[in-house]
């Protein structure tokens, strides 16, 4: 490695469990409020002075003064009981301190408070926007000429746009069958096969199972076969979001007879809970999203996949989008990416069968940068092993990685393991074309996805949200340009934390809190560890979740200044059958009693790139275990 | 009045167009960082340091800290390149400063960085933002114990939400009716007749034509005729967010032989653009969206909205919801809501109609501070009148006021009249029942909305997103502490605004910009103004368009240092027929040339509460008149 040391730069990087950099952060935080005001002062001295100084000495100024004085007072005293997420004692949730680049960075430009739904109120920060968004993308992989990302409030509306975008892409062939019709043109889309065929004679079921290029070359191409107005309004005649659901159903048996099962999206069990809200309010509906279960890595089971697929393709239902996590919510868990795209492909050439592939790698989208060197270039899985020099990550980690290129949307939230403040999530999509299915203007004027400058800029065009900070750009852009994408940047703290995760689960081993015992999910793929806690006295699986129930109880906000803080979740079958049922037999309890009571599980996320310990760094993992064993002891007593 | 005066206060509120206030702003930054650092330096001392001083002394430490401050610089003099909102030269888009207080709150907890989908990670700032939504409540008149509302990122979430959750409530009927035939069991609803008769027997037109509260009723009692499980489960099987539009359209079909047309959404011509967005994402459809005409103040035009009713009802179309705007985007304008009120009344007697009833009021919310009187009393037209005396509001404009507490929600923006930084929306809704309807939880196991405390603080669970910044909260929540919703904080304020947009409006009579002419819209109901600039050589309307693109060219962040900022928009036929067609007229412009070429409008938005003048204040409505004669003129030399 060439370069100042990582481990060196890593503590100038944030403010610090004792806010060691204060004066650094005070005086950039000054500089930066001092260059803003002198800003003012110089725009059109002319202009003279609106509050005098006079003013300033008026009762009505000083009694105002005293309330906001006051009353921030009380804020800051309210604040303190907040939750130290700064700590190594806060293991809970995916919550950690923010780099000292991104708060300042998001305080300088808050004080001018651009807009970023379009350039014309934020023509600094929207173009601060749109080189994160290729920043990010280059760092997974994709073709940076053909791609597009932009940020947004957080991971739930990244997710919702994804799969706004995939249904409208799904859909889009039945509309341009319809269309082609009506203007009768011949339209040639290539198929499954690779052959082009006119896409008017196709079944409803081959229409819905083009390839997302091929659909996105034939709506370039009826662009060029009529004139636009015609197929502007030939489109709106047909597509779902112009006529909308309802008459769209009716319209799919008026035009093929069989109108087919209503289409489904195919999510691993482990999928956040939020996905249910975008199926619901997208009108795709909470029962048309299946849950693949996942294998005993938390991860989504290949093969069940594949026998949902089959099964589809065996009853002719449309899979809109399979949904794929890089990091899932609860263990961190990385989806076998690779193995997905390969069921992709093997469904195409078997089963007459295609789907939109998203990643939700709101949580582990960061960890591509532990892949990639100072230049760019995607390092090896032994080369990455080496650097980091604890075993991880494993030839197919990186494989699973490296397949994020092959997504069609993925969603990363830099406000998780970017530090960045919140609101920061960031949508990818491999194809730039496919953004003009949810454009609000008439959205077939563009069908390549280029538009004019100023609508490239105009970026509440291409997306949910209208008015959104500013500030945020400027903190991610600030945060990159300081902290690269790089195994020297963002992978350099990526890997401290999986390292302080791994460090945190080897000490957990069974014995390591006697009396009681412990059973760990396997070592995660990222930064989370999860354990059940047991005692020998302890054995109805209702008295265990107590016990766990009890422990988390003492180690978490609702206790009163607790020594650590950690979470738990509750895991059901079948979804977590192959994580838990394994724990089960080891347990001795029988799978009926989880089936009906779940299994509560203790979860420790590790954001503190300090953890995982070190000379002259406290060492949090004794700490916690300290506690866990205090608590389970309390608990148990109390039982 | 009593009290200091708030014209006094005023100037306390802002950093000001020369940072007059710098120095309270630095004190107060300068505290709340570090009240934050020694939090953090109290916070388990005994754990030692993890960033030593020798570290500080690092090769890697020092570059770090180079690059940080280098490229922090650079950000710094980018942003110079932002535009001026803070001026009075600026009166383009909805974009002012903010408050003091707000800045300061949102840096002061930022740096503990609180995530407000839930208490258990953000248990200050979550308690902050159901305050602040009940303060908005309260102002706008709904009833406490049964309403309520939260923050979002932006009136586009918000005025999502507010679909999703109507949608949810018109088809519940639906549900309800099929689940009580499958559970066997009698389900009495109060009809638009006010009697009460069972849902079972109800015609698909009749179930649709339910007011929502007696929707809500239903829904509430069906859980006490059954075991919930057997409920929930007969309500998941028909239900549209459970089974998804698809299946729900071909369910009607069979259940009721008549499906009836897709439903529609009624809105003004003067909606905001983000509104097809919505019925596009949610599967409604951009043609189920209706737009009716204005009047020549820009206002929904009631008797044209009559006619879309009667229509409606005449097909057997359901109205899903009629959308009313309190403070167009473009205009100003402030719907007479009462109007629509009494047309949703009449409906229902005459037409056996009814519909969800949404006010847009993201621009125009926070006027309703104007109409109360610190105790909170709602003040008399004559009162407000005299309290601000420029012969504004008139009792209309109260009366479409008063009338947003009969709204089933309401939207309000605190990021746009309440002064806040980006990203903060607000829904409110009238009926917390009806918050079930888009719950991630199972959606009926709560239906009274009546939650178990944590649930009713895990916000996430509520709304579409999912993390968002605990810190806008703060920002609000201290902004309306030291500002109060009423008549001396943020009435005050907005009046203030009005007077400057009134002010602006009367110097820009017909000679005003001599040898040019001006054409104005009507004087504004809040803090826009609309109007062209003619010229006796400029006979054809492509010239005159023209003309004004070029005075807005030389008047916009286009231009190199603009002497000020304004806006343009582009309006057409027939939306705008009742506000154009005069000016037309006056122009001698045939109304054919205007539907080929639509008609430029330049546009002023008054952020800034001195730009009304005043002793002692730069008179910066002449100056605007300065400089768009000086605009027009180049602009004509060039033409």
């Amino acid at each position: 490695m060439t370069g100042p040391a990582p481990d060196e730069a890593l503590r100038a990087w944030f403010l610090g469990p004792r806010a060691e950099n204060a004066d650094l952060f005070e005086r950039l935080i000054l500089e930066s409020l001092r260059d803003h005001v002198f800003w003012r002062r110089n725009h059109h001295p002319e202009d003279g002075f609106t509050i005098h100084e006079s003013d300033r000495r008026r009762p009505g100024y000083d009694d105002a003064i005293a309330r906001l004085t006051e009353e921030l007072q009380g804020l800051l005293a309210a604040l303190k009981r907040d939750v130290p997420f700064f700590s190594g004692r806060y293991q809970g949730h995916m919550l950690g301190e923010q780099t000292i680049a991104a708060q300042v960075a998001y305080f300088a430009a808050m004080l001018y408070n651009p807009n970023n739904v379009t350039e014309e109120v934020s023509p600094v920060t929207t173009r601060l926007e749109l080189e994160v968004a290729a920043q990010l993308a280059a760092m997974i992989g994709y073709p940076p000429d053909r791609c597009w990302g932009h940020l947004c409030g957080g991971g739930t509306i990244a997710n919702f746009e994804a799969l706004w975008i995939a249904r409208g892409v799904r859909y889009l062939p039945v509309a341009l069958a319809l269309a082609a019709r009506d203007l009768g043109v011949p339209l040639a889309v290539r198929g499954l096969d690779g052959r082009q065929a006119d896409i008017r004679g196709q079944s409803l079921w081959t229409l819905l199972n083009l390839q997302s290029d091929a659909t996105l070359d034939a709506y370039h191409l009826l662009h060029e076969s009529a004139p636009s107005s015609d197929v502007v309004a030939a489109l709106d005649a047909h597509s779902l979001s112009a006529i909308g659901y309802q008459d769209y159903t009716r319209r799919l048996v008026e035009a093929f007879g069989d109108p087919l099962p209503a289409g489904v999206v195919l999510v691993p069990a482990t999928v956040h809970y939020s996905w249910e809200k975008i199926v619901r309010a997208l009108g795709i509906g909470a029962q048309r999203m299946i849950t693949v279960p996942v294998d005993g890595s938390c991860r989504i089971d290949p093969d069940a996949l594949w026998r949902e697929l089959t099964r589809c393709a065996a009853e002719r239902t449309p899979v809109l989008a399979v949904v794929s996590v890089c990091g899932t919510t609860e263990e961190a868990a990385i989806d076998r990416l690779d193995l997905v795209v390969a069921a992709r492909e093997r469904a195409a050439r078997e089963l007459g069968l295609t789907f939109h592939l998203h990643s939700d790698a709101c949580l582990g989208g960061y960890a591509a940068a532990v892949t990639r060197a100072p230049d760019g270039r995607r390092l090896r899985a032994d080369e990455i092993r080496s650097a980091h020099g604890f075993g991880w990550p494993s030839q197919e980690w990186l494989a699973s990685i490296e397949a994020l290129a092959q997504a069609d949307s993925i969603t990363i939230d830099p406000h998780k393991l970017g530090y960045i403040p919140y609101p920061a999530g960031a949508l990818l999509i491999r194809d730039r074309r496919a953004r003009a299915l949810v454009s609000v203007d008439p959205p077939y004027l563009a069908p390549t996805g280029d538009a004019r400058p100023q609508d490239e800029r105009f970026i509440g065009r291409w997306i949910l949200e209208g008015s959104k900070p500013g500030a945020a750009a400027a903190a991610v852009w600030l945060s990159h340009r300081v902290i690269p994408l790089d195994e020297r940047g963002y992978g350099h703290i990526i890997a401290r934390t999986v390292r302080g995760a791994h460090r945190l689960h080897a000490a957990l081993e069974r014995n390591a809190l006697a009396p009681f015992g412990t059973l760990r999910f396997p070592r995660p793929d990222l930064n989370i560890v999860n354990w059940i806690v047991t005692h020998p006295s302890v054995t109805d699986l209702g008295s265990l979740n107590a016990l766990n129930d009890g422990i988390h109880a003492r180690l978490s906000p609702a206790a009163n200044d607790p020594a650590y803080y950690i979470t738990r979740t509750r895991v059901r079958p079948p979804a977590y059958d192959g994580a838990v049922v394994p724990l089960l037999a080891e347990l001795g309890v029988p799978e009926t009693e989880w089936q009906r009571e779940g299994l509560v599980v203790l979860r420790a996320v590790v954001m503190d790139p300090f953890f995982g310990g070190g000379p002259r760094i406290p060492d949090h993992v004794q700490g916690l275990l300290h506690a866990l064993k205090a608590a389970a002891t309390a608990t148990l007593e109390a039982l």
